[in-house]
């Protein structure tokens, strides 16, 4: 039997889960973390009006409370996931299990929709994800998209995944994606990876490369590794998220992020 | 020939116009103003993160920049709309139509997408919008949906327009405006009143009346009058607005909303 989110994050709670958490409790919506002081906060916020495909942000909390409201019932936001990174003045100080010991009365946490969640209606329509198939990282890259600054996040290049497709799916994807703003969206690109300043495939900046084969078409999405980037920039004194792979896990339903 | 929202934009700011913006510069983007000083700026974009269909900001300046960036090219918030409303602890005490003088380094103006640009699209899918046949203002309601509190935001009903339409025109309705989620987005409601606390179509809170004919159905949509009202409960020391129907109106098109 699959869990549920909510027992999921029971177990993570408890220390007995600590690694990766994809493929854990299908179909609830999994997301990616970001706290940072209130004086920070705005900034961020602004960050992700501004740039909603890179940042879509599906929770943010009241200033000091780190029970979360929405995306799952009274989630403790530092204990339920299974591993933390601290970033002090944007360098990563250490990885951590549990944040209560950290947590301050001026942070506010950031939950963030994860490109996980229209995967799910992807492979439901029958697409194959290439980096599923050859059971690996999506492969990430910077590109000379740049995102709107805000406040002390300055301009930052955007940051995409991508996965390859035949036409006929690549389109399928467009219309299946645009249903998900709340989850990047529809793709910020297709075709030429050099139209957006990504010179060589095969050597993502983050991930792993996948295999793109003769006839495909690389389609590009808005990644939400672009925001954590953009606070590595900016620098923040403190800065908490979740360590990659090991996301929050909520009570929501993947589908329930759809337009 | 019709003008452009920068030749209207010139001609508020010299003074030339002081009325209602309705009609003008048709296919331009028209907005709601909402001016707070930065301690309540975080709150109010938190409300509107977990409020997004009564509160779709479309622009958020930075703290005490008054020209804009993303729906007009440097439009001077202070001056280029009709007319503005002064609230000091949630009463209004003043209308002007120039806010050069009471303008403070810590004030984020927010631009709030209207259902203008999404009834453009539906008097372009060949749907009759009554309140324009009958030549008066939407019928506005409160409603017992309550928007999700944000701070120093409470929770507040959500105020809602009404359209009514045959149930084939109010598919389409539903159809075309679900891909407007800057706008409003699709309906919250649809059919019995009674259903979300309203008593009497005939009475709106807001706005005026409209025939509602044998066989239609009353289709309701989030209305960007609630964060006004938001803002009323909180009683924010200053606070600044649009006037009702003297609307911001952009460089960039209705269409540019959409999904």
């Amino acid at each position: 039997m699959t869990k549920t989110g909510k027992e999921v994050r029971s177990q993570i709670r408890k220390g007995l889960i600590t690694g990766p958490t994809s493929g854990m409790a299908p179909g609830y919506v999994q997301a990616n973390l970001a706290i940072l002081p209130k004086d920070w906060a705005f900034d961020f916020l602004l960050f992700a009006q501004r740039n909603p495909k890179p940042c879509p942000i599906i929770e943010a909390g009241d200033m000091g409370n780190h029970f979360t409201q929405f995306c799952a019932d009274q989630a403790d936001i530092c204990t339920d996931i299974p591993k933390y990174r601290v970033y002090k003045n944007g360098e990563m100080t250490e990885e951590r299990t549990d944040i209560t010991a950290l947590w301050q009365n001026d942070f506010v946490y950031f939950l963030l929709g994860c490109s996980f969640s229209f995967e799910d209606a992807l492979v439901k329509a029958d697409l194959k994800i290439r980096h599923m198939e050859e059971n690996v990282n999506v492969p990430m890259y910077k590109t000379n998209i740049i995102c709107h600054a805000a406040g002390k996040f300055k301009e930052t290049p955007m940051v995409v995944s991508m996965r390859p497709f035949k036409a006929r799916d690549a389109i399928k994807a467009v219309e299946i994606t645009r249903d998900y703003p709340y989850v990047h969206g529809s793709p910020v690109h297709m075709g030429n990876p050099e139209e957006i300043g990504i010179p060589d495939l095969s050597r993502p900046d983050f991930g792993d490369p996948v295999t793109v084969r003769e006839g495909e078409i690389p389609v590009f999405w808005a990644c939400g590794v672009t925001p954590q980037m953009a606070a590595m920039v900016a620098r923040p004194p403190l800065m908490i998220t979740h360590a990659p792979g090991h996301m929050f896990i909520g009570d929501k339903k993947d589908y329930e992020f759809k337009l």
